[in-house]
């Protein structure tokens, strides 16, 4: 209590010297120059506060270059449209309305080609639908005599932008048409009330909707023809780096449980990478959802059709996120005080180990499939030894009491021991247990993420690897070819297991 | 077999006569009447699938109402934007710009107050640098003469996009200014281009900012004054609702493990209602981070100060989805396969349900802090029967070989049946180890979960529920007394805890 009165006393006392000696110092220095060593402080504070985000900045152009070209292509549209003011024959046909294509090129050139897509085809079906039912709405309140006019179309706007607001909150519209309905409201709000003013209602509509076509055209071409950056290929490799990261965290993870070796102490990045991981897995979601939604709006790219089953990448997320889950228990367990004592964890290290290599090897194996879309000749040999390594494991626990209890065993007369030492060795097995039935848990979904993928597989139709290399003396089905190992690679991994 | 037969050749049959009769139906009838009946189907199938959708549409609207008070809000503002043109004296005053409040109106008003002061603040702010940027520049590209001009232009607009769109996907600055960065590119270059034929340009620039200012004020007042639906309260609200909902979850998984009543049969929204509880906290996270987005541009409403400490929620809810994965886990357990044979799970129904219903009541607790925003007075209690019931159960585990071997204890001379029956056991014992590992797990998250609300309620400054009622004998500061229960309440503590 003394001591630390003291050594707030001491804290005060140092503010008390510091202001003292601020105080004996500024009056040599000047006021002047005292403003002018704020100002420098000022000043290099924000230099480095500005360096600090130039650097960061650049970091992410480095990181993904693709988002720079994304910027130079929006910079390159503007000015390619802007050229509509500056050519007067274009100017002169369009006229003022030429804004119009500069909106809609701001508002609609986004990253990827689904997003653009999506954005530019609600903004054409919104915008013309929107005019033609304003025309209809003036028609009628123009036929309806001066007073009624400002009425029918006051209410008319009225009811019409509350109802196309309310359908936004209908997951249905809002997945498909929720920027068109914006776009609704606004055109319709527009044009109703416009023709109130304005007497060439009709040209301007027209005049409207080209400079919006042009816009959309423009942005179209830009975003095809100029390094398109697709949201179904971004949602693919996101899939399977995050499968890959997954895999990754798992090992990282077991391995560093039972790592004794001094290997460790150099693998200061193990921790954060592991944890990343299945992190990373769990944070996805949003995403996924997003790119699924793009993914659906573009055409045939690549290697994906145009109906290529974007939704069941969707499912293969859900199914990783549930094991990323557990990994996520798996990895608390492991961290939690209570550990297993050093010489069961050895005794079940090696057997622990292969469960996890062989879970995170069928991981790997389907990210590969996912990758190169190709079904892989060898996940059902890596199931079957992830299978067979969780029955060792699980054999193994079994026989955890055998080992454990033999000295206790050849004195079976000292009841008493007997009991507390048996006692202790459950109490001690409980970490290992949990961390053998969580790991047991994990390949059950890892199996689960296999399905899925399957699935996939079977939807878009996935070849082979075996087919592509010998087609010939293969006259089975695709199914059978795809999920069958030829002789010659089941001896090479069979030899490679021993 | 045979029976199946004869029911598919009945089937068969039946489809036959069905097709008969419609042969010999149909041409009595005569294309006309089929065509009349094709429609009809097809109206049919129309008006059901419109019915459904009105159904599911009306059910949002009942669920919550503020949607429907939304939706009208955004239809009032608009009706009102719209007398700008029907007064004349006003659109004498501001022209055909007055387009560009209802474009403001439409895009700005959004759902939550803020997210419009969001937007509002942004496209005010934006509008106004990139009018005044665009100035400078139109200044600098007229001097230079009539060739340089276009370029000028044009190189301006192609650099300011581009960098403005690349500023878009620095974390930092999406978070505060993504809207403003689209606005500030649309304004810039329009006035950029507009300069080049437009000759009243500042005059034209007044006018537009002048219509924004009216849109945004507009916006501003119905969003603040009609039915506000606040950001902060809503992430308030999700939050304590998915910490009850976790609550109920972990209960209703343990409940449903260890029911051994007849009474389970008759609940049959059990694992739903289980379900959604974690499912719901894992999947918030997207609302979470934007509700806190905009939170943070509200002014102080209710219970919440300006300055509330909406970051600390984006912790509890991360805490929370941990503890999630962790209930996950054990859902996923519990519904394996693997189950510990009745005996044992009845010797520890009592004690797990103790834990999860201990772990579940700190829970609510903590809920209802946040609820209430009133520091709880028995959280401490709660905490303390919660690791009471831990320790409880870890000693149960302890205690578990003693209840398991007494018959092979009292025969140690039959070694080889003791060594079967106590492997056996420990295996049958795995799945409730598991179990019970996981609760435990669980209520440490628990205690995660507690210390984040316990530094909301710190930064927050909480009141406590005792200080409510007798603020007289406090004379210390707000932050001590919160933290501190007063000497009354501990004694009754002790004498509780006793």
């Amino acid at each position: 209590m003394a001591h630390q009165e003291k050594a707030t006393s001491g804290v005060e006392w140092r503010i008390t010297l510091e202001d003292g000696s601020s105080k004996s110092l500024v009056p040599d220095a000047g006021p002047v120059s005292r403003i002018w060593a704020g100002l420098g402080g000022l000043i290099a504070g924000l230099v480095l506060k500005v360096r600090e985000f130039l650097r960061r900045a650049w970091d992410i152009g480095v990181d993904d270059p693709r988002k720079v070209i994304h910027c130079l292509k929006v910079g390159m549209a503007l000015t390619a449209v802007s050229l509509f003011y500056f050519m007067r024959p274009l100017y002169n046909g369009l006229g003022g309305n030429a804004m119009w294509a500069i909106m809609t090129v701001v508002v609609v050139l986004e990253n990827t080609v689904g997003a653009t897509i999506y954005k530019c085809s609600n903004r054409v079906f919104a915008t013309t639908l929107a005019g033609f039912l304003a025309f209809g709405v003036h028609w009628v309140a123009s036929q309806s005599g001066q007073e009624f006019e400002p009425l029918i179309t006051g209410a008319s706007v009225f009811i019409l932008a509350s109802a196309t607001t309310f359908s936004r909150f209908i997951p249905s519209v809002k997945a498909l048409f929720d920027y068109g309905a914006l776009i609704f409201i606004l055109t319709f709000s527009l044009v109703t009330v416009s023709g109130y003013r304005v007497d060439k209602l009709f040209d301007m509509a027209c005049q409207r909707i080209s400079t919006i076509l042009i816009g959309t055209c423009l942005c179209l071409l830009v975003t095809l023809f100029i390094c398109p950056i697709w949201a179904g290929e971004e949602l693919h490799v996101l899939i399977s780096r995050n499968m890959d990261k997954l895999a990754n965290s798992l090992d990282g993870c077991v391995d560093e449980h039972f790592d004794y070796n001094d290997e460790h102490k150099d693998s200061d990045k193990q921790p954060d990478k592991k944890l990343l991981g299945y992190k990373c897995v769990l944070s996805s979601k949003a995403t996924e959802e997003s790119m699924a939604k793009f993914a659906r709006w573009e055409p045939a790219h690549g290697r994906f059709n145009f109906k290529h089953p974007w939704q069941q990448y969707l499912k293969i997320g859900a199914s990783m996120r549930s094991c990323a889950c557990c990994v996520a228990a798996l990895n608390s367990c492991i961290d939690s005080e209570n550990q297993a004592p050093e010489f069961i964890k050895k005794h079940l290290s090696n057997i622990c180990l292969k469960v996890s290599s062989s879970s995170s090897s069928v991981l790997k194996e389907v990210a590969k499939t996912i990758k190169t879309m190709k079904r892989s000749s060898s996940i059902e040999l890596l199931v079957e030894e992830m299978s067979s390594a969780v029955q060792d494991l699980q054999h193994e626990i079994k026989s955890l009491p055998k080992l454990l209890s033999p000295p206790e065993v050849l004195h079976p007369e000292s009841k008493e021991t007997d009991d507390t030492t048996s006692t202790i060795h459950l109490l001690d097995v409980i970490p290992v247990v949990t961390l053998a039935s969580l790991m047991i848990e994990i390949s059950s979904r890892v199996q689960a993420i296999v399905e899925t993928v399957e699935e996939l597989a079977e939807l878009a139709q996935f070849k082979g690897e075996v087919q592509e290399k010998e087609k010939q003396n293969q006259p089975n089905t695709n199914r059978i070819v795809a999920s069958q190992l030829n002789d010659d690679q089941q001896t090479v991994k069979a030899l490679e297991r021993v």
